[in-house]
């Protein structure tokens, strides 16, 4: 089977030889390296002292949950990892080998994915016990060095695993390694979304479940060691924000260079294989730097500070080296390019411009998003402000004006990564394969910032359990305390700013994916049969034109899946908090000493209902999002999939930053009230913001960031079977086949998700209220 | 000039003449008699009783209210209707009779939308207080055929007036009659667009304001005489559910029509250009049927039951009907009609099952909606029992629950409209002009219904007015206050159907106007100069393939487009609800015998402030509207415009659907509370769903139903413009002039919205509070 890719030049004859060899080589030394400097930011964060007995037995018990969540994640998934392989070989290849190594590296895409979430988890997990006992002991510089450096394992784990892999596909496979990186991608992209569903429900079904009845039943304070969900609540901040988030920036990374390899190839020849590696690998040295550089300094107004010097040091010198990169490696026509197509070749402009100015491109659209994600949730801009201000008419008002916040940033976010999207585009100067491969640079050029930002992400949740941890134990005052708020306050403005970048990376690597689905399309129409190209009829030339009723078709369904999959997500988190609320009452009934303070709540059993549910309640999404693509494409053909994929980008990015947005702003408008503005604490204008803070989390911990892997997921599922769907166009029965189970196993996981009742109220307890309900007339 | 769809035929030669003259009189003839009919159910609902002194002066209040309303609107609209005709005239046209004849029907257009409006709500201010006083003294079924009647009142205005327009200038301009229709159309769209947004506006800003002061901050009832804002609420409940909707369902009607002519005149020669009136003239013959039919019998379960049976009544005659009208008009093969093309004619299938399979589609998706609709808003549903039941958990879970119903909810509305496209464009058997035309035939199969649709909403807001006056002058008690809260309850669900059939709409109409984009686009690539060809790259021939990132940037846009608007709607209403807020407090403030009884409120300062805030905050949204398109247009191109178009419906119908059910969801489950569930009034249960239901206000009824003209006016914008858009191509001066004037006016607009405050909060009063603000650190 020879079959994809070769339409524009045989890919076995890809030269890959001298200089390029060697540079690939460069680029895997230097992931290695990183993994090098995170074993020793591991040792420098280990070697700190842990504070008190008290704070670690506390510590030791979020340890223990979050290490059996995982395991438990990592069983329950090891099924697909072991099933899809198997499908992924039975998908057409370039050959046999190709087939094989797609198979392969997904495996291994899936297990890098997993181990930078579980790395950074384990060292988080670790870390915060001692950026408490630093905040108490050594001052907020140290503390905040320790927790920054914990999220540097993460950063540096992140790049460098996405690196290497990437790196060792070019160099094993060359000429054929974008198809085997697409399996790499997916076994990333895959992981990714699982982790980050599964974690986004545990964390917020804890956090929800503790408020409702800690904060809001009994009036105990946050973290109140005599609320049996609190350690579940700071697992959950771990296994969600903490090795999700990472496993989501991972896969971003993978994916992303897996779509830049793919357009590189078709665009720049040989050069387009080897550039989109030298990018993200000066990412890595210029991170090293960053997250050396983030260190306090007297005269800092915040902690965001030291971490903004980092983050624009480390972009800044990214941009200068790039544009000696590309001069350096490239040439200066598309002619001086190697195995290039005659159309390329003719193209009059300097690839080593475009390449530059992609990738400024993307740098530029990192800081904005940066600044506009700032604008808009922290507290002393108006938005939030506001928001606060809505609290004195009280909780809908709150939720009201929080939801118009979001939508509207939601747009801004949109226009500024479609901004970039065109002026990438233009760069290709009307040829659309160099335009795509200007969007995947553009993409390659966000993530050098990747480092730095998985760092500044991962010190959120470390932040967070430090107070945590210090709450609990009491062990922890004065000074040490407010260092600790301080972080925790910082570390919420670094995870909103994540998420706006982790979407925009998305945008770009789907809109650069599309360049990979049309050759794939165009390469089976070239050779389809007649058989095909009458069931096609005027599809038989690639269009994936919207005046057309059924691409128009295609496109309401991709953009309905991302409506779907966040009202399943959003509602997975009620039913999970619901049993948290049931289970942490029953504790309160049934144990009276806990309240006193003489006995101590079973942690564990909380612990153990958030596993179980999140576990269970991630399968639906998880079957949405691979098989409605599927179909999609096996029912209505490869153009509805591909308006299908736009769909789900265009409302996909509107909806996750809509989502993180409003949660962002509740969040910091309850802080705001909390720092005694109308009213403070205790006031109703803290219980309206309260309300709109526990609406924001399943919206910008669960549903808004799991879109992002969705996004791509469905994107390289489109991308794998396209040549299938084309190919099997005039076999109604496959066809047939294929859309029933497709769709069958997908509405079978909805209703059983169903059957758990939509409804955040104990699923016990409440006969009687149902019967009473039924009696209700129409 | 001589311009648009000569591309296919000459259309001055288009025979319109014999039987088919015939027929388009007769349709004149029918839209006359529903006039009139219109005419008798005035005065049969005039002769009807109005009650006490009491009922009449609050009634003759809510009259004045409404008039003052509408006529302050209708001069701040005057201005469109005088400058935009002068616009239209500029843009390219056949001929210049014809490119008169358009700005003349785009005036006529707008003056029938608003006739239809006013019309419909002078008679619903007039017949809530006889329904009142028929419950008072006449009994239940007298007093929902006064408000059925009231009703069908609007309804036989909105199909009327719809058609005589439609049929006058088929007969004037015969094959020209579809550019002459685009200017009806926006005319209608246009106009109804405004009277949605701003009546939406009122209606929410009078209702919210009222509900935070009355029921929340005073503990008085809602519609309680005391409350300075109950009669803006009742004038709300009249300008915008009731003149809004009708206005916007006329429109609905209007542009499904023109959709209709343009398509079929293309697929159906001469016959299409009649056929798409005889269907909606049929719906008008049942429509009447259907209302006389609709009288409460012994056995019903409740109001429901009459309205259903008139529905499904008026719904099957329909079906038998067109079948037998297709196959005495229409001939058995596509050869046998008079002026198509070619190709037209060799197709090889009966145009009559076509016809008949498509009308089919759309009653049954009218009926699908209609029990899906009612499955996620009805009180003994499971959906609304599950946000019941998690109001026992608080209003967080009770907002988390309805936004996940709504999500999902949207996805099946849109998959039910999804499948009905994909099944009218399986009708077209690979030609897509044929599938376009199926899609719009399908639109005007669900418009045969539209006369006993409007009927039904209408029958929303004359009961809950009835209710409220009987509530304000206290002299309807027991049993005529037993029927006039069923009536209210049966008027919630008509008006959540409604919201459903008028997107369906939006969607089948948008869908089938590409069909002319199309077209219009086409002809001018063809005529295109060599220098535009050049500027327009690989885009000279047609294509909206969403695989170019440049057409997928439009995509975004447009479906960014959309949660700007809902998002401006939005916290347009909290601003407006803010000045209500504070307006009421200060009356209770500085006139203690309010609260005693002694003293009346002055009713008429809110309903000033009401009329002025929504007038002022319906600039926005509309211009966002109108510009939007133009600037993509221009700065992109055709491309990326006709992508923006689909992202619009796309990310449209999902919003409209999710806030509209939502909203609908919400609002019932206060009810089922208020039936004395989970504690029943007054317990937290119904705290926590009054807080749903006043965030779910503005959802349903302000930025979700305005969305629907939304995506028309846009996609009418886009069909005028599109000529110049390819014309101008390689313009760059132009472009850049028009793009910039665009997007100066929507910005320069949305940051004067701004600055009008987010805050629902009073504008003054706050400075302290502003300036603490300030201080709070980052």
């Amino acid at each position: 089977m020879s079959r994809l890719y070769l339409a524009a030049d045989d890919a076995a004859a890809v030269s890959l030889s001298g200089s390029h060899l060697t540079i690939v080589i460069v680029v895997a030394a230097v992931a290695l390296l990183a993994l090098a400097v995170a074993g020793g930011l591991v040792r420098e964060v280990l070697a700190a002292p842990q504070g008190t007995q008290r704070m670690q037995d506390i510590s030791r018990a979020v340890q223990e949950g979050a290490a059996a969540y995982l395991t438990r994640q990592f069983r329950t998934l090891a099924v697909f990892v072991v099933l899809i392989p198997f499908l992924l070989y039975l998908l057409p290849a370039e050959s046999t080998s190709v087939a094989i190594g797609r198979s392969v590296f997904f495996v291994i895409g899936a297990v890098f994915s997993a181990l930078t979430g579980f790395i950074g988890m384990w060292l988080a997990v670790r870390g915060n016990v001692r950026v408490a006992a630093a905040a108490r002991e050594s001052g907020e510089k140290i503390a905040m060095r320790i927790a920054f450096r914990t999220g540097g394992v993460a950063g540096m784990f992140t790049v460098g695993l996405g690196l290497l892999g990437a790196a060792i596909v070019v160099f094993i496979y060359k000429g054929n390694a974008p198809s085997v990186l697409e399996g790499f991608g997916f076994g990333a992209a895959l992981l990714a979304m699982f982790m980050r569903v599964g974690g986004g429900i545990f964390t917020k079904a804890a956090d929800v479940g503790a408020d409702l009845v800690g904060k809001v039943e009994q009036g105990i304070p946050e973290d109140d060691p005599r609320n049996a969900a609190t350690i579940a609540d700071n697992v959950g901040d771990n296994v969600g924000d903490c090795a999700g988030m990472a496993a989501d920036l991972f896969e971003s990374y993978a994916v992303m260079l897996v779509a830049s390899l793919i357009l590189g190839k078709a665009a720049f020849g040989t050069e387009g294989l080897v550039f989109p590696l030298i990018v993200p690998m000066i990412g890595v040295l210029t991170a090293i730097i960053g997250i050396f550089a983030t260190a306090p300094r007297t005269g800092d107004r915040n902690g965001m500070a030291a971490i903004n010097r980092g983050f624009f040091i480390s972009a800044a010198i990214s941009a200068v080296l790039v544009a000696v990169a590309a001069f350096a490696y490239l040439p200066s026509s598309f002619a001086g390019l190697t195995d290039v197509s005659d159309g390329i070749a003719a193209i009059d402009s300097d690839p080593r411009l475009i390449a530059i100015g992609a990738v400024l491109i993307g740098l530029v659209l990192a800081s904005a998003i940066q600044v506009l994600t700032g604008y808009f949730t922290e507290t002393n801009r108006r938005p939030v402000r506001d928001i606060g201000e809505s609290s004195l008419t009280g909780p809908a008002t709150v939720i009201l004006s929080g939801i118009a916040v979001g939508l509207e940033s939601a747009v801004y976010s949109a226009l500024l990564i479609g901004g970039a999207v065109y002026g990438a585009f233009l760069l290709g100067f009307g040829n659309v394969t160099v335009a795509l491969f200007a969007v995947a640079l553009a993409g390659t050029g966000l993530l050098t910032t990747v480092g730095v930002i998985v760092s500044m992400d991962t010190f959120g949740p470390v932040s967070d359990n430090a107070q945590g941890i210090a709450e609990m134990s009491g062990d922890v005052e004065g000074e040490g305390a407010r260092i600790l708020t301080s972080l925790d306050a910082v570390g919420n403005t670094t995870k909103a700013i994540t998420k706006g970048i982790a979407i925009a990376t998305a945008v770009l690597a789907a809109t650069a994916l599309f360049g990979s689905f049309r050759t794939a399309v165009e390469f089976e129409l070239a050779n389809a049969s007649a058989g095909v190209k009458e069931a096609l009829g005027s599809f038989s030339s690639f269009s994936l034109s919207v005046d057309s009723p059924n691409v128009l078709v295609g496109l309401i369904i991709g953009a309905a899946v991302v409506f779907l999959f966040s009202g399943l997500a959003i509602s997975a988190v009620g039913r999970a908090a619901g049993r948290v609320v049931f289970e942490v009452r029953e504790q309160f009934r049934t144990k009276p000493g806990i309240m006193a303070g003489t006995e101590l709540p079973d942690y564990g059993r909380v612990v153990d209902i958030c596993t179980r549910d999140s576990l269970r309640e991630l399968a639906t999404p998880g079957l949405l999002a691979v098989l409605t693509p599927i179909a999609v494409g096996f029912a209505l053909g490869y153009a509805p999939l591909g308006a299908y994929l736009a769909g789900a980008i265009a409302c996909g990015t509107l909806m996750a930053v809509f989502l993180a947005n409003s949660g962002g702003a509740w969040d910091n408008a309850k802080k705001l009230v909390e720092d005694g503005h109308h009213g403070g604490k205790g006031s109703p204008a803290h219980e309206a913001t309260i309300i709109g803070d526990t609406v924001g989390d399943p919206f910008k911990d669960t549903a808004g960031p799991a879109i992002n892997p969705l996004i791509k997921v469905m994107n390289l599922v489109a991308l794998l079977i396209a040549p299938a769907v084309v190919t099997y166009a005039d076999n109604g029965v496959l066809r047939i086949g294929v859309t029933v189970v497709a769709v069958g196993v997908v509405v079978a996981a909805v209703v059983i998700s169903k059957r758990r009742s939509n409804s955040i109220a104990p699923a016990n307890g409440d006969t009687t209220e149902q019967v009473e309900t039924e009696k209700v007339s129409s």
